[in-house]
């Protein structure tokens, strides 16, 4: 079943080491067939040299596993609930990635000090607070996904404007319309993660990008108006 | 037709992934014909891994599209004032290299701390101002390429002295005498970007080499008294 | 003797360039034989463009050559007051790898900043200190690898929680139940050393992560009630 | 003649880019035969994707080219002076390598922070001084020689025990036994230079290793009670 999604999803997980965003095993993609209502994603720690289209395991959105002889990525509650909460989201990506990681650890989110950022990000990325004592006990990796969605509904954030998030102390998640499309904002993260913080070496002062700059960037690739079609910047 | 310059142009954009200066697409080389004054120019949002000689856009110094299937990156009128304003400029570069894109965010120049710049800019790398707000809601690439004429003409600085420039918030264009020449200054810019970062962490109160060591070595390469010519340093 | 032994101890110690971990020869992987007491080491000296598996050293835990033509690394008794001391250590890792060895070198500990550190370390990543020109101008290996046992004793640390240490300007050794997964504890101590300095890069006032994310983080995956099989994070 | 020099002069000159310790043609190795006091170098700009074997060129002490189709590496009067005060060098390398580059643009000497630096520097890596508006006027890359040779008869510096030098908004020159060992000692260079910056970044109170330390390690590799014949650390 979801053959064709199956294929995606391991070519994006595929992606992950080809693009330097991981260590060992550290890292997932998912994707999502709507109509179905199921999802694609990889298994929990088998090695990227031997991982295989028909290894990603089929979940539904109540976190049952419809198919699949290994057990799913220990991180899919997280990506359940971005799912449920985030309509237009069709691929979730979660990685270590270490500039990233470095600005969740730093419990900060990510300023837009430019044009590479803007292209892809509406600002700012944003942060996810640390989880409660209570909410790591508990479910952990549903509350994870909770705590994101809670981010974006309480500072108004379009999912689809701002397509990561830092999580404080553990990683970024990154999502879009579809795996492909998510493991590319998990690139641009990092590029951008790693360009902001050698922004602020080079001067502590530095301040954001002017809001008009934002518009023009982002919206000129993104919504109604959009005349950049084919992707370059 | 300009059937050996698209070569050319083709071979410089493809020595951008190459040499690690963009992710992705992020990047864009143009080369002139100055007799006939037409330049070819990368297409728009084409993967590099499929980029091919024929693939080249041909265009005007007005703007027009003379030859191609694709449209012209989107960089291209900022391209066209360049060529417009620097009579002596063959070939230009505009990537998202994060050195220089750092250095750009931050809204600074880079200081000329040592031999390596010096044997390329005769000083620093200039930093182009933000755009204004008419200027970015108004016609945005073809501003981009005055604000940097602009810069040059207020400044004094000779283009074919300073081939390169950060712009504020968004990145670095390079030029030279031809689209080879301006790829090489792309590759040196990102090298010495990254340079006097790491020179300023080692010593946050470093200072430029003195002018007689930039007169050294930038002229011993260029202008009328040049004994340096096949190239190191 | 102990061919099984000799060829895992001869692939882990070439998975030390393969994920860039040394310069030249700069480190060495042991395993040990805990039945006969004996335990596998790198030669000194031998290229890793040469090293073959029957070139391993078996030595015994008083440091004497039981079989091999070659010298054992010059770090043997540093591995044997480790063996001896930590009984569950079946392999050990040293080398010179950058961001561990600045770690080091600042005779700093490494703060635990987040999951990706406490999927494999119980809190921060322990410094030993300066040795004592006694200790240095003595029987030194030995001596380095007495202060190690003697920081973890000292402090109550499980060397199978605290899989490895950052010795004051000098590298870092790390450790594992075999040579792979001593490798593989190198491996993540280089990449936690690198986040750990670009989170306070990012933020100088940088918090490490609550207790309770390192109990749910390491017990997930650690002692009796581990959940967490696969492996990935 | 001297067809052996210059083949392994070739082959040092090869591990520059394949040790990423240049970029394009921003280096050179030379090496002597001190029988017939005639020494090898790469000649002046040719690409390392063509160079050859034949293509090194001969040159005496005096300056003057003795065999070879090319020019001479325009830092070949560096190389004279060293080879004129340091008797016991055989080979030299100059590189721009950015972490090496970067100290000599901050004008700091490098400090024994840890062993890996010991193990080849007996202490701190020398910073030459900026050469004065007559000496680059002049005899400029002479001038350089003579200024590093300079600093280690004011310092009483044994050119064996501190292998090499970063120079003032320069870069580094390194030296050895022979042209392999200078290559060795640039590659060692550039990494005690990049670990350096980060231990300062760690730990911007960091202090050197003793010099119990530095006794024991640089000692036991060189001098009269080596006991460290193979190599590894």
């Amino acid at each position: 079943m979801l053959e064709a999604l199956k294929q995606q999803v391991y070519e994006a997980n595929m992606e992950l080491p080809k693009r330097k965003l991981i260590t060992y095993t550290w890292g997932n993609v998912s994707g999502i067939d709507r109509e179905s209502g199921l999802f694609v994603i990889k298994p929990s720690g088998v090695d990227y040299d031997s991982l295989k289209p028909e290894d990603m395991v089929v979940m539904d959105l109540e976190g049952n596993k419809v198919e699949g002889r290994y057990n799913p990525s220990v991180d899919t509650a997280t990506h359940i609930e971005i799912y449920k909460a985030f309509k237009e989201v069709g691929g979730i990506v979660h990685t270590h990635s270490p500039w990233a990681a470095a600005w969740a650890q730093a419990e900060r989110e990510i300023p837009c000090y430019g044009t590479t950022q803007a292209d892809y990000f509406y600002g700012k990325v944003p942060c996810c607070r640390v989880l409660t004592k209570e909410e790591i006990e508990g479910d952990y990796e549903k509350n994870q996904g909770l705590a994101i969605v809670e981010l974006f509904e309480k500072e108004g954030l379009n999912p689809m404007y701002y397509p990561g998030v830092v999580c404080a102390h553990h990683g970024p998640f990154t999502w879009g319309k579809d795996a492909d499309q998510a493991v590319y904002h998990a690139v641009v993260l990092e590029e951008v993660a790693k360009m902001s913080a050698w922004t602020e070496l080079v001067n502590p002062q530095a301040v954001p990008a002017p809001q008009y700059m934002l518009d023009k960037h982002f919206l000129r690739k993104h919504g109604a108006n959009a005349y950049y079609g084919q992707g370059d910047h």
